[in-house]
């Protein structure tokens, strides 16, 4: 039987997790990955970042247009996104994978793969992990991570610039698309959304350059910013300088979408939002392979993207839990 | 309204979050905990212990028997006993939750606290955590620890005493019990399965004595010892030594179990099961509050508990994910 026939109550459980350690790195010398216990590694120097994210099938992410290897991916790149948005560098992940025994043995094992393809791209020993039955597949990623000086939420003064890395909007774009059955005809928004890439070593170049705080952009642009604000500080954000995601702009008469609502709105885009010295963006810019862009600036007034003030902006954002 | 009136789609994510936050400790100096992307902790010296568990609605707990304070307790409980079983000391612990709308914020609250409870009980501090939406409670734990000198599974040679700390089959009795709908008839058998006691501090002490190799028992003694055993190696346990749970021998006739299977198949004990020099064994065993026996000893030949063979015990127990 192949890996896409079977289903992983035939394979078991002990087999599965044998299957799964196949595809993961050999641990350093005196360290001890999967297999025991608990993992023995080296632990990094200095602070330690520690940081776990969930992703829950039917919530996060849909079988039916992704597949075991983008679940496994994000689920990664979700938690390398929040130690990058503290200006660390990743260094180990664990993994706890819940699946319904119906599951495709094939999907399972894919979702291994990502996993271990995600840890890969970024340089993340991904040490151990637990399989448990359940009757929605779940994922949750814990890393831990490095760093010499933690950029935190707070931090941000009037007069700071605020810049965010790449693009926005590209992921609820993609997500709109597959929800529509049309994730092949966008190929770009449909991997901003399955396979987003965490910006790892931007991160750590905005840390370097000094930045005062930085989030990354899980719940969309109009939330995360508001975190960034304490309690008295306000914002002066330009909608006509928002780096909205090219093939949003193009996809977004298609799809029925505003391009500069999903923008603002839309999450999951995984790019670093950030405050810093207005006159330190320019070489800081010049470094990031993502790009950069300068979106505005911190107030002592209110807190307002164009026209409309965050809180409305967030009004028609996602908030996991609440009911509408 | 009440917190057992409400669900937590009334309270939203970010405010389930605040609450559960009130809970949790304050931070060391220099330390950020939860509320950032990630936390941000002084990393252990030496060795750094990685583990990570997951707990389910209908698979390793059920609601309708468990309170959200013993479900937080237990998740807690079964990663400090893996840290446990390499001899270490857990550190700190992130907790992601899963939770359906229509979870009641008591229940909701209750994870919270257990988490919270268990943490304090053994000194882990609680530094971050997430919150998903899903369509049936899970709860991961990941926890860091630190030791000195890791004792792994492999290490056992032929002589060595086989010995377990406190007494076995108590939880899979509760378990009975609970399904049976009378866990209040057997409070203690009631509390092995729902608020399981890691033994930490024993692990440490058995590491210190130089015990070769260690496991905690969560799947059961047959299977567990099956982990302690490489290639060529065997075992001599003696039924009569086994330290049955003395309140499940009592409610074992009620409960329709037999006592040595239960100790023997019977999983979640989270008791620690270790191989040591056998002349060593004495001194130990006056260190230990839990108490711990001398069940047997590793051999060259079969590995056998009394007429049987692991494998047949074995072929009793529970693979979570095999059909039956």
């Amino acid at each position: 039987m192949s890996d896409f026939e079977e289903n992983v109550s035939h394979l078991g459980e002990f087999e599965l997790i044998e299957k799964i350690k196949e595809m993961i790195g050999k641990p350093g010398r005196g360290e001890l990955w999967s297999g025991d216990d608990a993992a023995v590694v080296h632990a990094p120097e200095g602070n330690l970042l520690l940081t776990i994210d969930t992703v829950v099938e039917g919530v996060d992410f849909d079988l039916d247009y992704a597949t075991g290897e983008e679940v496994g991916w994000k689920a990664l790149a979700v938690n390398v996104s929040d130690v990058a948005a503290m200006g660390g560098r990743p260094v180990h992940a664990v993994a706890s994978l819940s699946v319904p025994p119906a599951t495709r043995t094939g999907t399972a094992l894919g979702i291994g793969r990502g996993l271990a393809t995600a840890a890969d791209r970024w340089g993340v020993s991904l040490v151990g992990g637990d399989v448990s039955r359940s009757s929605e597949i779940s994922v949750t990623v814990a890393v831990t991570g490095r760093c010499e000086r933690p950029v935190t939420r707070d931090g941000a003064s009037p007069g700071d610039a605020i810049c965010v890395t790449g693009t926005l909007g590209g992921a609820a774009g993609g997500l709109a698309a597959l929800r529509a059955g049309r994730g092949r005809d966008f190929p770009d928004l449909r991997s901003r959304q399955l396979l987003p890439e965490a910006r790892a070593h931007e991160g750590i170049e905005i840390a370097r350059s000094g930045a005062h705080s930085m989030i990354d952009v899980s719940d969309g642009l109009a939330a995360d910013l508001g975190h960034l604000l304490r309690e008295g500080l306000g914002c002066s954000v330009h909608p006509n300088r928002l780096p909205i995601d090219p093939s949003l702009v193009t996809a977004a008469p298609e799809l029925g979408l505003d391009p500069l609502t999903t923008a603002i709105v839309g999450g999951e885009d995984f790019e670093l939002l950030f405050c810093m010295e207005p006159d330190r963006t320019g070489a800081l810019g010049a470094e990031l392979t993502a790009g950069m862009t300068v979106i505005g600036e911190v107030t002592e007034g209110h807190a307002a993207i164009g026209g409309r003030s965050l809180h409305e902006w967030k009004e028609m954002s996602w908030d996991h839990l609440r009911s509408r």
